[in-house]
């Protein structure tokens, strides 16, 4: 059973503001949780139900003991995980050209989902960073964490302002912004070091953001080609599929 | 206001046994509404709360208004739409390999979201038919008809046994099936007549189909290129929308 400060501070972890100050955050589930503790995050503790533990015999980890109702508070997931952890930020670093080739950008997209399955998609292609705009979903948000199934670890992210970054970074990378119209995307060559710009779901890419980017891409939709009306619109982390599978080969 | 019985009825389209007695499923929000409409599926009456109503005063179709608190008692999704309508279900036809040139078939897919996504990925690409096994997610579920957007109306839904269908069409088609190991996604060329098996997000593909595909082919990750461990798998919405592109290239 935890303290009630234990569970007052665990619970407190699903807010932002929270997460900053004691810079921890949560990893929820059993892939998760085995995924963080494989990774160079520091993790503080291992909380678990008994019936998890009995399932799992071979767990090497020191783990709390801790009740499903605790899970439930503790947790902001609709179905409340059996095991999590409380992980340690890493200290900020600056982002550094000479260490990624392939990055993407996201300009404010903030579906956690979509963020999720955006860094899952980046590890899955081998594309090594994100670099967010401020208004895009926190990494640590527990939705995300979920929704990135282990590839938080593995994916590094930055926050910081888009426009000084392409600013800072025109000379490292070419910068190529996805848009409804644009060059196909079957017909980009990609440079070694090439920088996909994705916007938001409502919004798309903001207009200064599209000034500054080298050249304007598109993912041709065939409903057009067959005559018939189609989709208006391709999910952003669907996009985000397609240019990495592109931009990889 | 609404009837009891009418309210009633409404709120039992959330269940498919109902849907399926009354032969109607429900169409929630403005873009799908209005997607609804244009299609060649019959609404039979649409409802819409009097602030929708003012906020669109060109809407063209009879409008039962109703309040937001009945919206909410009707609806099953987390944010209830401000209008929505109640539409027939076609008669169902049977499969005519004529009219497909590239479909794609589903295999125990079962997250609404996915089955939505990849319905509109179909949409975008030109895809003209998905046939689904029994235990596929139902189409007029209305999580799945609200992730659609509107995709529902121009890709057609088939349900039957993967089994004999492939069986009944093995000269019809040539049936790819999409594993984590297979021939690269990247040197196939699909022939015209093509039909992509997809799996269950936990399962894969069944045994049984396995056996029954032309060929296994599967989209490569970069992770293992670059030598490092990487994501285990990929979403299969995002699966379908790649192989879609390469599809239609």
């Amino acid at each position: 059973m935890l303290s009630i400060n234990e569970l007052k501070q665990l619970r407190s972890l699903r807010q932002k503001k929270y997460r900053n100050e004691y810079q921890k955050f949560l990893v929820e589930g059993t892939k998760s949780v085995l995924e963080v503790l494989q990774s160079d995050f520091v993790v503080e503790k291992v909380y678990a139900t008994q019936q998890w533990k009995n399932k799992h015999p071979d767990f090497f980890f020191d783990t709390q003991i801790v009740s499903a109702k605790e899970c439930a508070r503790i947790s902001s997931l609709s179905t409340p995980p059996e095991v999590f952890a409380s992980v340690q930020m890493k200290p900020k670093t600056e982002f550094c050209a000479d260490n990624y080739q392939r990055i993407l950008l996201l300009d404010g997209v903030n579906y956690t989902g979509n963020f999720g399955t955006i860094l899952r998609t980046a590890d899955w292609f081998g594309v090594e960073a994100l670099v967010c705009s401020e208004d895009t979903v926190e990494l640590f948000n527990p939705k995300a964490i979920q929704a990135s199934m282990g590839s938080f670890t593995r994916v590094s992210v930055f926050y910081q302002d888009l426009k000084t970054f392409i600013d800072e970074n025109k000379d490292n990378y070419t910068f190529f912004g996805t848009f409804m119209k644009g060059k196909s995307v079957r017909d980009i060559s990609f440079p070694k070091k090439s920088a996909i710009v994705l916007g938001s779901e409502s919004h798309g890419i903001s207009d200064e953001i599209t000034r500054m980017v080298n050249e304007t891409i598109s993912i041709e939709m065939a409903g057009d080609a067959i005559g018939r009306k189609s989709a208006e619109s391709l999910n952003v982390s669907l996009a985000a599929a397609i240019v990495c599978y592109e931009m990889v080969k």
